[in-house]
């Protein structure tokens, strides 16, 4: 799967099969380096590790290899990484990891250390020679102060650089498996299969001792140990720290090692800090070494080897402050690009979050993606608003959205309105919301959309008799869809189409983002909560306010708050309605064609569109969610207190100025969508009010006490200026 | 094609087949209406007509139908409308049309009065007994007046009310035919077929007058006219206007016209109107009249009538203004829907133009579509930014579009590069250029889409010597395309690939507009006028300036206009490197992975995208084009002098703060890409200064007097604010 790299990018190579040549006599001993290998695993948990914890951190990581001896004549075992060769959580110890693994007889646990880079050129900037001497002077360490008698694993330690691209999902790596180096090197006496050395009682025997700790839970992940065959050919087994009660006791010791190696005459890379162990620690010169192979998971003493060893200490190595000579580094880096091997499903999901995960590291470290990623939206119109609205929620993260719309794909639409081609116009056109929810899972598979085919009803279009069952059907659909969404989306092309949906909103207290364009203008806006729902509001987004064990204190609180609440209406932050003087009614019948169709500069939807979703994940951040009051934007531009800025209430701007503005307005007691009569009195009439109200606006005023208030306003002169670029007098499809 | 409308749309229907019935001896005569059919071609010149022409205008329109004598035994002969039925310019005269028709035997002409209302709801409030009334009065008049005697055609005008809903390609239309009330209603003596009133001489002989009347280019198209036959049998036809010369003389007279009823013993609706004028004109009360009908294209007298009939002047006809009772109007309006029958690809160029040419209508009469759909527009990369700005480009009608990038679509891109989906990423990932100019056509097949899979050479990134000849290719292709393309979009994700461009463009002196994104902040702006491009300009662009003959004046003054700008260079404005005091360098080395990644807000692209195109259009509208000096916003949000709004040169916005504000910022004379130093350098030496420049960034400094200008602000002290947000630390990709 990985991949070598080409020479050009690796480092001069240096032979590491073999240690330096040597005039001493005899045969210089030849170990067999580890072999490497890397579960895809791996790198997927490095990848989370990564982005969602480590950052920018380029510290060293601790990690577990493990390995096996080798149990094929003509296969090396392999030092193997895996998923869980990574740490959970980066505060715990690798060794409890080690520990866990004690027991597992096929993951004999070797601990190493991980250092992830940030980029390519950090990668090949590391001064690998120093690292190896680092990691060598470990072991070395842990040889004297006799920390590898206790913990044998610590003889093999491993070294992994790495850089991993995440963006393409190639990673770069380079093992290397230090070895402290013996100068003179050791030189072999002899070495066979084990049972052309032993006899074949003391074969048996060892087998069997050989299996019993192979077995042992307590044992089995210990990759070196000392077998004794007293002169009854007797084996056992004895751990590392045993060395010196052995020492002289007359049996055949044999410094043993499970060997991921295979070959007839070599033993494998473990050997080579034993050597120095025993060198060092038990202070002998001829060493008696079994190289511990299997088959079929018992001992193979016809595979195994014993090998006889002459070594000396290396001038220098008495000087417990010495930094010991170290070979190790795998010839080459290697490269392995998972995006070949991975379900492109799995890829786009980690792809698609990748952006906003490299937020958090520098910029955003506040970033709830997991917020934004189980956050429901229902968008309501599918048209050039809808569209682009689903495509910035998809890449924000947002993971189920939920379009709704009455209408066909017309032939005008594609270029204006972005989940749509011209094949989703022909045969009379696709509907909107269910082409546009397809159109979304084109994008990125993983996005849990769904399209609801639905006009939403309006007030001023006054329904026939034999069509109230179909209106209130509809109203029931909407009201439930409104329930099982977190945020409501207005992106209808009519005012009076976002009256309905708007109460529903004040009704359930949800989240509705409003965006209306005008011929050049646009206005984008928050609704504040609804009137009934302090209570709702308190003991749920508020929770983090709420001591424990205060019960008593918080129903007071709450009551205080509602009765607050209630006195300062005004306070509460206003609806798409609050300013209006009329009650929503019909706006689309007499209309000429440009007042028919979306005849607004192109580029006001996107604008809009992209406003709305970013002053959702503004509330999504906000300690107070749909309760935050509204800001204004400071005259300074790059002030940021907070890390996604201010959020305001309202924003308009106007094209032909290029200009925006931020403004702030308060719920009115007389809207006829948000105020506390229209919503008690769909409380309590519910479907019969709504039907009341969409055939008969001006029920609306009467209710919301606006006709008395126009009955007022009517006594002045008021000069309108017909020509004003007013959001509302052309809306988008 | 058509259908009609069901009852309900229909007014109370009135039977028109017949007179109403009349208790005066003798059956009544009864007529056969008109059939109408509307050609496709018609509502085609109607859609333009209205959609270029008329706008809101609803005046009459004076139109012409057309039909000839029936020549099918079972098929009446219809009026129809096609194309030509409209005028082509509004001011002519309709006559004109007629006239051009006279030789046309299958084409009599008939002239109408077509009434196209903006809205369904004026189509069906229209007064239409009133516009018959109208109607018939003009041809009572024009009896009266004689001007009947000299052009028979105004006998049977004809009206169409109509409303085209040009959204959804519907047409909603009702015609009226109308006809003349004679009270008491002219009752039938006899009718029977020609061949068997006439003698066989008397019938050949007027076949062949009929048959040279018909073949004469003067009188083909007359369908009213005299049929005298002597008593040797011989037949003449005369015009109507000799009807006071043939009184008496007696002939056999046959008051005479192009029948297109095919029934055997019913007259068609022309002789309706006909008998009127023969009533009032001639003032007969006994008729005979004779109902000419063709076959295979020769006068048919066994399938033509001959008829006799009785009149009498209604009571008040003497009185000249008096207003004549009138029948005429079709049963039901009837409703054609073109989008069927379309050829879809044409259907979506007409959507696509619709709301563009909707805003000329009312609030954007100076719009210039055709500009738009001409203009060249070259983007370079196509990321995040690239998609959005060809997509607001095909939505303002641009319809020449050529995307460049270098790079493959990766699995991040389709949640944020609106040209691309998940299929586009497998396998490695498709071309981008090519993928997203397929995306465009696929959207809107009429868009002339081209991707050019080029990366663009950049400062700082040395070129190896084996590359430099695909290098310099690269180069050369990329200055080919500058120089083919009216526009330049500059959208890639380094400052340093922005760098070449800008100079190409500053040579070509064609409009240069860059976005560039920061993590949360944006800044959009246009590129000034290249700084030896004066001369160009002049003689180009501002050629409405030059009066003709005054060339030498003009050469004065253009040296004039030279050299003063070459003393106000400031004055130019800036380009992306202007305020730069580095040259452009590699910045894409050694960055981690949240540099290297698209790490902005979501919301940013699509709003820089929107005004980047926005900018454009402004361009394209302002007089003076690249050298429009760059406006600031005014602090009054809706002033709109011009309708496009203020041209501004840079726009900067922040989404923390929700705030947008306009910059200016003049060339500067150090500039690495914009200034006089570097583009006659690029004049004077070509690619070789270019692979300069890219090999060795520092040359440019040297060359602009960047390196002095850094030399001696090195003497201050200087406080850089490193976590400042600069939209170039983190660009698009």
């Amino acid at each position: 799967m990985a991949e070598e790299l080409s020479p050009s990018e690796a480092s001069p190579s240096r032979p590491i099969h073999s240690p330096p040549d040597s005039s001493a006599g005899g045969q210089i001993l030849r170990f067999i380096t580890f072999h490497s290998s890397v579960d895809e695993g791996f790198w997927w948990r490095l990848s989370s590790l990564k982005l969602d914890t480590l950052g920018l951190d380029q510290s060293p990581v601790p990690i577990t290899g493990f390995y096996a001896p080798c149990s094929h004549a003509q296969v090396p075992n392999s030092l193997k990484l895996m998923a869980e060769s990574l740490p959970d959580d980066l505060s715990e110890q690798s060794s409890s990891l080690q520990m866990m693994n004690l027991g597992n007889r096929n993951k004999c646990a070797v601990p190493g250390t991980l250092y992830n880079t940030n980029t390519l050129e950090s990668f090949h900037a590391l001064d690998r020679g120093a690292l190896l001497r680092m990691e060598a002077k470990k072991i070395f360490d842990d040889i004297i102060s006799g920390k590898a008698d206790e913990n044998s694993a610590v003889l093999s330690r491993f070294l992994l650089i790495s850089f991993a691209d995440l963006k393409k999902w190639t990673f770069r790596y380079w093992f290397a498996f230090p070895a402290l180096l013996l100068e003179p090197p050791a030189t072999l006496v002899d070495i066979q299969p084990a049972s052309k050395v032993l006899s074949l009682e003391e074969a048996k025997s060892l087998s069997m001792a050989c299996n019993a700790w192979r077995n042992s839970n307590m044992t089995a992940g210990v990759a070196f140990f000392i077998a004794s065959i007293a002169s009854d050919a007797f084996a056992t087994i004895r751990p590392l720290k045993d060395w010196e009660a052995l020492k002289g006791d007359g049996q055949k010791l044999f410094f043993s090692f499970y060997d991921p190696c295979n070959l007839p005459s070599n033993p494998g890379w473990p050997l080579r800090n034993f050597l120095a162990f025993i060198c060092l620690r038990c202070n002998l010169k001829r060493i008696h070494f079994f190289c511990y192979r299997e088959k079929r998971g018992l001992a193979d003493l016809e595979f195994s080897l014993i090998g006889e060893a002459l070594v000396s200490l290396p001038q220098g190595w008495r000087d417990p402050h010495c930094t010991p000579k170290a070979v190790g580094w795998e010839v080459k880096p290697k490269l392995v690009n998972l995006s070949a091997s991975m379900d492109p499903e799995r890829l786009a999901v980690s792809a698609a979050d990748l952006n906003l995960k490299l937020m958090r590291w520098r910029t955003l470290p506040s970033l709830n993606t997991d917020n934004l990623s189980s956050v429901k939206c229902l968008l309501l119109g599918a048209g050039t608003l809808g569209c682009q609205v689903a495509r910035m929620l998809m890449a924000w993260g947002v993971r189920k959205i939920t379009l709704l719309d009455g209408g066909r794909v017309a032939m005008s639409n594609p270029v204006r309105q972005s989940l749509y081609t011209f094949e989703d116009c022909l045969n009379g056109g696709e509907l909107k919301a269910i082409t546009a929810a397809r159109s979304l899972k084109s994008i990125f598979p993983a996005v849990e959309s769904d399209g609801v085919n639905l006009a939403i009803p309006m007030p001023g279009h006054p329904v026939p008799v034999q069509e109230v069952d179909n209106i209130l059907r509809d109203c029931e659909h909407l009201q439930r869809l409104i329930s099982s969404h977190d945020i409501v989306f207005l992106l209808t092309d009519t005012r009076e189409s976002r009256w309905l949906p708007t109460l529903l909103c004040a009704n359930a207290n949800k989240v509705a983002i409003t965006a209306a364009l005008g011929f050049d203008s646009y206005l984008v806006m928050r609704h504040g909560a609804g009137p009934l729902s302090s209570d709702m509001q308190n003991t749920t987004s508020c929770s983090s306010e709420k001591g424990e064990g205060e019960d008593m204190d918080t129903v007071v609180t709450q009551i205080q708050k509602l009765s607050a609440k209630n006195e300062n209406e005004g306070q509460r932050l206003g609806c798409y309605f609050c300013n209006d003087v009329v009650a929503p009614m019909d706006s689309t019948s007499n209309r000429t064609l440009d007042q028919q169709c979306t005849v607004t500069r192109p580029g006001l939807a996107p604008i809009a569109s992209a406003l709305a979703v970013e002053l959702l994940v503004g509330i999504l951040h906000h300690p107070n969610g749909i309760s935050a009051p509204g800001e204004i934007s400071s005259s300074i531009i790059g002030s940021s207190e907070r890390p996604f800025g201010i959020l305001p209430h309202q924003i308009r701007g106007s094209l032909p100025q290029f200009s925006q503005l931020t403004l702030l307005g308060y719920s009115s007691e007389c809207c006829t969508a948000c105020s506390n009569a229209v919503v008690s009195e769909y409380r309590r009439r519910g479907m019969e009010f709504v039907l009341q109200a969409i055939n008969q606006p001006s029920y609306l005023e009467d209710l919301t006490g606006l006709t008395e208030l126009m009955n007022s306003a009517n006594s002045f002169s008021v000069e309108w200026d017909e020509e004003a670029d007013d959001p509302d007098a052309h809306l988008d499809d």
